[in-house]
């Protein structure tokens, strides 16, 4: 599971102030950040499945964020 | 703040077992992501900050994770 570019990473970082990055501090936030998204997406597919739907909605990820 | 592209976390949400994903979704997926990580980065910055360092490592990510 290693899905997100890194540049928009460090510009979120950059964002918040950061003046220099390292690779490792952008790489060890988006490992954070793609756990926090798998962890989000499998409740949401249950969520779906629940309603009876096939397709993913904006609802479920709502939903699936507040379990 | 919308700085992640929508394919890797459409890809995200495939990976967890989603047969199909509408736009809707995908965008609240990306936009608690960009939420959470900047959440991170503010904190991983006051953390280099803290400790006298102008660059950011992963160990101001890991720590801002847990505060």
């Amino acid at each position: 599971m290693s899905e997100l570019p890194i540049a928009p990473i460090e510009r979120i970082l950059r964002n918040a102030g950061a003046p220099r990055v390292s690779t490792e501090g952008a790489e060890a936030l988006k490992k954070l950040m793609e756990e926090f998204a798998n962890e989000i997406a499998v409740k949401a597919v249950k969520m779906a499945k629940h309603a009876g739907r096939r397709t993913i909605r904006a609802d479920d990820i709502m939903m699936a964020k507040e379990q």
